[in-house]
């Protein structure tokens, strides 16, 4: 089985790991990073540098294919060849999948055009803008495609992902092997449950216009 | 503030790329990969391949130290520069911090001896050969230093640091920000709450000798 994870340069770090150290975990996996170019790829940061080997031209078909999310996501004008190659790979695919804002991926490859999908909560309106339905849902299931909301919750899409794939046990297992028993030390990881102090910090981070999904 | 974060070859990659993704979120923040030398360094896959920009000799403080673990870290005899270095920089850091086995190249450089801590639970015996009393709990402090659990604990780990490097709503809205809601398909992540199936699975897995911490 094959996992092709595309990486373009402003990646979310965590949009790729998270789903990548649960489905490496599955029986005869094969993970790919694939990218315009081998080579150095940087994330949003400038700080983690993934050394990519497969260019687009070199993986012609992928069982699962993870779409990973971050600021360079959004400029998908400037990527016809990911899109093209995401198009391509998704007739192949057993399940397609995104996380983070990696639906706005999808979506400008015409993949979400009707369907019900999640996404980064600061990106509601660019997914709709895609014909997507958002549903504010952590995993949203519809037909083969599987999006996830923001950064974190590949780990969670992936884990039933791979039970998908194999079986609850497998899944299980490899939930254990991560030890994915999370306690996070705060309530509010969403925005329905966060405090009004963390989405005051959060509106000044995201900048004029955006409000929470939901809120007039 | 500077965080550093040692690479070696065979790492867990989300055991650095969980608590980056919170430490980097954090105001004027510098993050910073560390290795032997510079170039490539591959994780347990040999699939995710970091580049590396810093070198041991290159930096010589830290306010906050992450050692993340993997397969890597418990062939630590291999591994005298970097233990030195771990020493070496734990005497300028406000917190010095393991994710996963991580906690084994802490116990190595001598730096848990007669302390509590935790550790994934395959490696329990072997954080307790370094003086260590093992602790069943995801993330636990003493003194300056904290460790975490398994791979995936890191993230936990780090929204707690977060905290005490800032300040709760500061902590809030970084988990925001990556919506750690997390929502486990499945119970069971920890060994306590794990079911038979994947329990068996784990232990197939680790190979033998392995049973959960406890059972006797």
């Amino acid at each position: 089985m094959r996992v092709a994870i595309p990486v373009f340069p402003r990646f979310t770090s965590l949009d790729i790991i998270g789903p990548y150290q649960v489905l490496v975990n599955l029986p005869d996996v094969e993970v790919v990073l694939v990218a315009e170019s081998t080579g150095i790829v940087t994330d949003d940061r400038g700080l983690i540098k993934l050394s990519v080997d497969a260019t687009f031209d070199d993986v012609d078909h992928a069982d699962v294919l993870v779409v990973p999310g971050g600021p360079g996501s959004r400029v998908h004008g400037d990527m016809p060849e990911m899109l093209a190659w995401i198009q391509h790979i998704h007739a192949s695919t057993t399940w397609t999948t995104s996380v983070c804002t990696g639906s706005l991926l999808l979506g400008a490859a015409g993949l979400l055009d009707g369907l019900t999908a999640t996404t980064h909560f600061s990106a509601v309106r660019e997914l709709q803008a895609w014909g997507a339905t958002y549903v504010p849902d952590r995993v949203v299931t519809q037909g083969k495609i599987i999006t996830a909301a923001g950064v974190s919750s590949g780990i969670d899409m992936a884990l039933t992902l791979a039970a998908l794939l194999t079986d609850q046990v497998t899944a299980e297992a490899i939930q254990l092997l991560i030890e994915y028993d999370p306690q996070p030390p705060f309530a509010g990881g969403s925005v329905a449950s966060a405090s009004e102090g963390a989405l005051a910090k959060v509106r000044a981070r995201l900048g004029s216009g955006w409000e929470p999904y939901g809120v007039t």
